[in-house]
């Protein structure tokens, strides 16, 4: 049976040169230089986000690849949010004792594809295996490169609230396992425009719009009926939810949710709502305002 | 029940503010000044490692703290073997379900408590909670701050081989859940000597050895009565193992192993033998040389 440095061997070898990684994976650390040429370099962003078997995915459905490709497209996303660019990645995985070598190497590849995708090299990693199931745990590394990070807490009262695609349903065809994190948008958002705050879509609408209020310490006002529904609701017909609950609270969206003063240009997106001086968080269905509660996903402890 | 979003509110609230988090934990990604004030900080060291229940601690007997506290010590054991200086850091937990939050909280204290003590922030982070057992990731970043990164690599032929304290029996008496990472001893060395190659002692001398010498391309001949054994071993008496096959292979010792032309100057360490043109590993046992076998600490895929 192939042992974990067999693996981290293999893991070795794929990695692509880079400017940046000055002692690549298989040292104690990785050596990165930060302050490479013809960057604007002096701001580091990081993050970690892992994946879980039955909470973020399923092995008895999804494929090894599809589960790499997810928890890496999870943390790229993180870095739209923040409108920075992904620079390198660590991958961190308790595998399943007994499980064909194959299955790591699949999981490996689906992480790197998703990472090459942005150009965002692997820099380290560790494997073991245990008793347990299948845990992905990928740390990011992004660079401002030139725009400043766009936080949550930057939004204020009478901005406009928008979003970068249609919303729902993301769990009901596998959308959630196979998207495409907004990083050029973000880009050409926080470039082109004066951004509020920003979040990406991963708790839901309701939840997330939340966390933007109160970082920023304002309240919001949201449009029903210019909520875009994602298609995939009505494709999969699976429950009796109206299209619009789905739309509020689902999550898993991926997309950007954010506030501006002024149209946003060069990005495609739709306008939701504004923000307030009240604190309140408030649907408008045709005119009647209630209480936007948050539903979302929230892993009890 | 407490859900995720109260405990990172919790984690929130223990951070200590520093120079270099800008954003700290709480939004997308943290942001970091990697450029601060009177450091040299062009070079970036990372890496990630993760703790599982049953494999590297077992929840049965072992705390909260403890298991906090010794995944933080691992990941700081690393810096210490690239001689860096740990900057940040961040945790992700897989916790299992249903359990209290106080839990959570003193395996956080305990990450918190060994950071602490090198003056590390831990900077950002993520909770999970699902049907497994606990799963402990942390992701730690260093800078090199005026002193070349030591990789496994750099060893030569004709050089020293030291280890910085006695070695076995870490898991007969639990020492490997509670010691202290070498840092303070690795600048040390690294300031005042030239270190060829050099390994935090985790898979086991006669594995660890292995790596430094195949990264460098020599070989080594290690003296069996030069090996200092850990009085563990003694205390414990649990096997019919001998005191050396524990020292050449138990690992967790998280003591340091490294080469160096020189005696060594301003660290208290042993000289244990020394590296050779051929690549072969060999222990010399009174005169009579026999091949030095790798039996550490491999989990099988």
């Amino acid at each position: 049976m192939a042992g974990e440095f067999d693996f981290i061997d293999w893991i070795r070898r794929q990695q692509r040169t880079s400017e940046i990684v000055q002692v690549p994976a298989g040292d104690d650390l990785a050596v990165l230089k930060w302050n490479w040429p013809g960057r604007e370099s002096d701001l580091l962003l990081v993050g970690v986000d892992q994946v879980l078997d039955g909470v973020h995915f399923d092995s008895a459905i999804h494929s090894p690849r599809a589960i790499g490709r997810k928890v890496m497209n999870r943390n790229l996303s993180d870095c739209a949010a923040m409108a920075c660019v992904p620079v390198a990645a660590l991958v961190s995985a308790a595998l399943p004792r007994g499980q064909d070598i194959e299955h790591a190497r699949e999981l490996y590849l689906g992480i790197k594809e998703a990472a090459d995708a942005f150009n965002c090299a692997i820099v380290g990693g560790e494997t073991g295996s245990w008793k347990g199931q299948l845990v992905v745990t990928v740390t990011i590394l992004g660079g401002a490169d030139g725009i400043p990070p766009v936080k949550r807490g930057g939004a204020v009262a009478g901005e406009h609230i928008y979003v970068t695609g249609p919303l729902g349903g993301s769990l009901l065809l596998d959308r959630h396992m196979n998207f495409v994190p907004r990083i050029i948008e973000a880009r050409r958002l926080a470039s082109g425009n004066r951004i509020g705050g920003m979040i990406d879509l991963s708790d839901g609408l309701s939840r997330d719009l939340r966390q933007i209020c109160t970082e920023s310490r304002v309240g919001a006002i949201i449009q029903a009926d210019l909520i875009p529904i994602h298609d995939d609701i009505m494709k999969a017909r699976r429950d009796e939810r109206a299209p619009l609950e789905h739309a509020l609270h689902d999550g898993e969206d991926y997309e950007l949710l954010f506030t501006t003063a002024e149209p946003v240009v060069g990005v495609e997106c739709h306008r939701i709502g504004h923000t307030t001086d009240d604190p309140g968080i408030w649907l408008d269905r045709g005119g009647q305002l209630e209480p936007l509660e948050p539903k979302g996903w929230e892993h009890p402890l």
